[in-house]
């Protein structure tokens, strides 16, 4: 039977894809990728080349980055019906997500709208954040401790309450509300427990702690925030 | 130069480690394991058996499951010096663990104690999280979801703020503490909205909705619950 397949590539080393991974892209038709400005690869498709066979059909399509959600799910619902025809006709069908399928993507709007009609399949990548502690040889959480992921993107009053009731806190999509989430480890010094990972995983990954910057510094999109209580 | 190499085996299927795990294993020269019973095989090594070559040196150590805090680190202690010795000697060392390595891992107070005398490397995981949703085709978080992952073994309180603070709750180690867990979320009328996976993406996994079960089950060691608030 045919499937679409949600396939997790990592964070950004091409050795970080699990051989599920490899082995389901080998036996992909046709991947659908999302078309990349100025023709250049998806950063996915870049992690995944070594492993595209040279007869896959590559079918790019436009995933609006817009916040309008009417926008989005209208491309998200041709794509899937483009999709389902491909798999209905016998193809098996991949789609990469950078990460993990199950961590903040678009795969999972594309499989809510799909598992009803077609059989969807989720390979488990490497997330960001999991990438970066093993990279720091640090734990994400040991013992009685919990580990929050929480999106910047979060109102002021939730992320104070999630920094002040755990542990180990891993701020994603920080670039984009870096002051708000300075100003709230400041009042609670806790910026000497915090670091920065630009780039995770990338050739240009860079890793400082929070105090090296200033409140209205600009980070680069894919930047992470890890506050971890118990570290020196 | 040589290392000490933690490597995330991933949570069952042998296809789930990356390439990066594979080819650290390729490149050891002693591989530390812990003692099983009975003279079998720990999980994370049956996980990893296609992968280790026959020639590899194999150091089987007890590290004890005790409570006793102490007793636990003059184990992990004798065992990290043999490891430092071995590292020293110009081997190659590595020690498996199940799922990621920054998960609650035994590896990360092995590391603690060798990162100032050896070179530390980690190689990340899938974790049994990010296979469970990918194992059922749904989201570990969306937008601006927000995702927790707390043992069960956590104080009352705090986990009933875990628990009212998040949209995505993944609660680790629940078959010790389920009568607790099972009341909280009882009480907050979110049993429909909870599914426990038993024996994550291995041969005998279980699914099923909380609401299946009734506070005195019994549920096995590889248990955890998952809940999901905007799930139907």
């Amino acid at each position: 039977m045919a499937s679409f397949y949600g396939i997790g590539v990592g964070p950004g080393d091409s050795e970080l894809l699990t051989v599920k991974a490899i082995n389901t892209i080998k036996n992909l038709d046709v991947l659908y990728v999302p078309q990349a400005h100025k023709g250049s690869k998806s950063v996915a498709e870049r992690i995944a080349t070594p492993y595209l066979p040279a007869t896959l059909a590559i079918k790019k399509r436009h995933f609006p980055m817009v916040k309008d959600w009417d926008t989005k799910m209208e491309s998200w619902r041709k794509i899937a019906d483009e999709i389902k025809d491909d798999v209905q006709q016998g193809k098996n069908v991949g789609f990469l997500t950078l990460g993990d399928p199950s961590v903040y993507s678009t795969f999972s709007y594309l499989a809510d709208i799909l598992i009803p009609v077609i059989d969807v399949q989720t390979i488990a990548g490497i997330s960001s954040f999991s990438q970066i502690t093993a990279s720091l040889s640090i734990p994400l959480m040991l013992d009685d401790e919990s580990l929050e992921v929480v999106p910047a993107t979060a109102d002021k009053e939730k992320l104070a309450k999630v920094i002040d009731l755990n542990d180990n806190v891993v701020i994603m999509k920080i670039a984009t509300n870096f002051k708000k989430v300075y100003q709230i480890l400041k009042e609670r010094k806790l910026l000497d427990k915090t670091v920065i990972v630009e780039n995770a995983s990338m050739a240009n990954q860079r890793v400082q702690r929070l105090t090296e910057y200033s409140a209205d510094d600009q980070l680069p999109y894919f930047s992470t925030a890890l506050l971890k209580k118990k570290e020196a």
